[in-house]
């Protein structure tokens, strides 16, 4: 029970990274974490748009960051008339959905649900709906948290009873979950986690949470999940994704895309974690953000090549479908040519 | 002409890496350049051989260093008896040859030359052979320059004449030489170049080299080389190799056998320059080195991961000869399931 607890612990922390309080929104700065813990505090919402966009949250993170900063856009324009806190609310759902290209089909849904949720609430008379905003936040982000229990449990059932595990870029709730499961069922997996640069989410926060968990970890750089399944016998590789469109195309952190190819290489599945996103039917509609290409000529702020060399950015790359083995959904693991039968109930809570 | 001059500086500055003068050898430090320009003076040829083990020289310029320790040995034992100077200099051409694993039967060709020369100079009775072995390693070098320059020569024809090039952790002669033959040849090309973490040698020195010789280079993260292949249009992926065995396995910086694999899946034709190891007829007689792996857990000297999760860190990786296109020699261009149509003429100047 103690391990189970200290479990949840993590997880809660992992995902109350963004949270509405008194006219407030404060977000864990996941660019430092863990080597130092720091919050951004916003006390407008455009200023969440802004961390969201900066990347001070990440994964999961944006989704809780935006129905928070809802909650804060609500707290704005308290006391104006319902036509004018309804026509903010709906300007600042926009400025929020639209502050990272790549998740915005899905920031629409979530912020979409906090508008009708505000609207509701202004219809029965209320000045105020920050509160009621932010208890839809929650709600959210408690359903989510029940819907990835299952979906880290169908995952864990896939690790052989010992085994090696080679994830990317993974974090927040899945990774918590995963591990939960994994041992519940009493598997004694290992788990190699690429440092997933330029920002090291692989080494700062995967390996971070796998080792505070008390499973066994390594950090290889992005160069090694080739040699390192070759030699270490990787049974799995596994991440979660951006986004999963409904043809099978995966968008997650760049170097997915490689990690997959390598992985098909030497007969290694691949399974993505998540569900079918109904904002992109196809791969399509997904555009990839290309970042600040300097970041590239640095590794935690220190320079790394000549200043005459250009950098280059991309935050995502596309997996396709014949280099994916199955996604693990809430409902099962689905064959990535099937997604059309994944059903939504809530389409807000797809996060 | 002023061009190519400034293009020999650039070759001279990488390849004078080591130099002996003087009862010393003075070793460019390659772990901080070009951030700094910093030298290792050894003033023992066990300093020397500490120094090729700790990675102050790399990629051609271990060779170099070997050449220039055994002149220092000479040095060290200059006026003992015949006999007394060559059992010190056999058992120095022992050390100097075995500081890293994986190059070691080439430094046993470079060393062996080394002590031959010496011994010629000793029964001819002369007190002091190191200015005599000193000499040799300049001319095993520009031996190695004339041949480098004709497979450079190869290499930068199979460009096409508007393309782009991704390399993996290369610098040294062949880049300079490669880099000259383009611009004679007219070739209009750009490159890309992996950082090759975790010492950034393809940020730090590949990238460096190419665009203080006026060439247009971007560099990526490691995770990066599948996404441009699919969204840039790479026409050629190629590297060096610290050893070409005789059955067409290419043992190089590790990540060189990923990006091998994605360049398969892409159909981007992998070419790697160099010659077969006369020291390794097949894959079976190399061993991998494994180094510290602490070093994976920071980047430029600020940690990245919590120190609970381990680091794993083999210096290189085998590429199969499934997946190489081409081996670029001095003689031409060979299939890696033909290098035992490849001539050797002078054993120790194959580096």
């Amino acid at each position: 029970m103690e391990r189970q607890d200290k479990d949840l612990a993590w997880m809660l922390q992992f995902d109350n990274i963004a949270w509405y309080e008194d006219g407030k929104v404060r977000i864990l700065d996941r660019r430092i974490y863990p080597i130092e813990v720091k919050f951004v505090t916003c006390t407008d919402h455009r200023q969440v748009a802004e961390a969201i966009r900066d990347m001070v949250t990440q994964s999961a993170g944006p989704y809780v960051a935006a129905a928070m900063g809802m909650a804060l856009a609500a707290f704005e324009c308290r006391g104006r008339t319902e036509s004018e806190q309804v026509e903010y609310l709906t300007q600042a759902a926009d400025t929020i959905s639209h502050a990272r290209p790549t998740t915005s089909k899905r920031m629409i849904l979530i912020t979409q649900a906090c508008l009708r949720e505000a609207k509701k609430g202004l219809a029965e008379g209320m000045s105020d709906v920050s509160e009621l905003v932010k208890e839809h936040a929650v709600w959210q982000n408690n359903a989510r948290y029940e819907r990835i229990g299952v979906t880290g449990k169908y995952l864990a059932e896939l690790f052989p009873q010992h085994g090696a595990v080679m994830t990317q870029c993974f974090a927040e709730t899945i990774v918590g979950m995963m591990l939960r499961e994994a041992r519940k069922q009493g598997k004694d997996v290992r788990f190699f986690c690429p440092e997933t640069r330029p920002y090291f989410q692989g080494s700062r926060l995967t390996a971070s949470v796998i080792s505070d968990m008390g499973f066994d970890v390594t950090v290889i750089t992005d160069n090694m999940p080739a040699f390192v399944m070759k030699n270490e016998g990787i049974d799995i590789f596994t991440s979660a994704a951006d986004v999963i469109c409904g043809d099978g195309h995966i968008v997650n952190k760049v170097g997915t895309y490689q990690i997959a190819i390598a992985a098909k290489y030497h007969g290694v599945p691949y399974y993505v974690t998540g569900a079918p996103d109904l904002g992109h039917p196809t791969i399509n509609t997904v555009r990839i953000e290309m970042r600040d290409p300097s970041f590239v000529l640095q590794a935690m702020g220190t320079q790394t090549a000549n200043l005459n060399a250009h950098g280059y950015y991309p935050a995502f790359d596309i997996t396709p479908p014949e280099l994916v083995k199955g996604v693990v959904t809430d409902i099962g693991v689905l064959s990535p040519y099937e997604l059309g039968s994944y059903v939504h109930e809530t389409e807000e809570i797809l996060v």
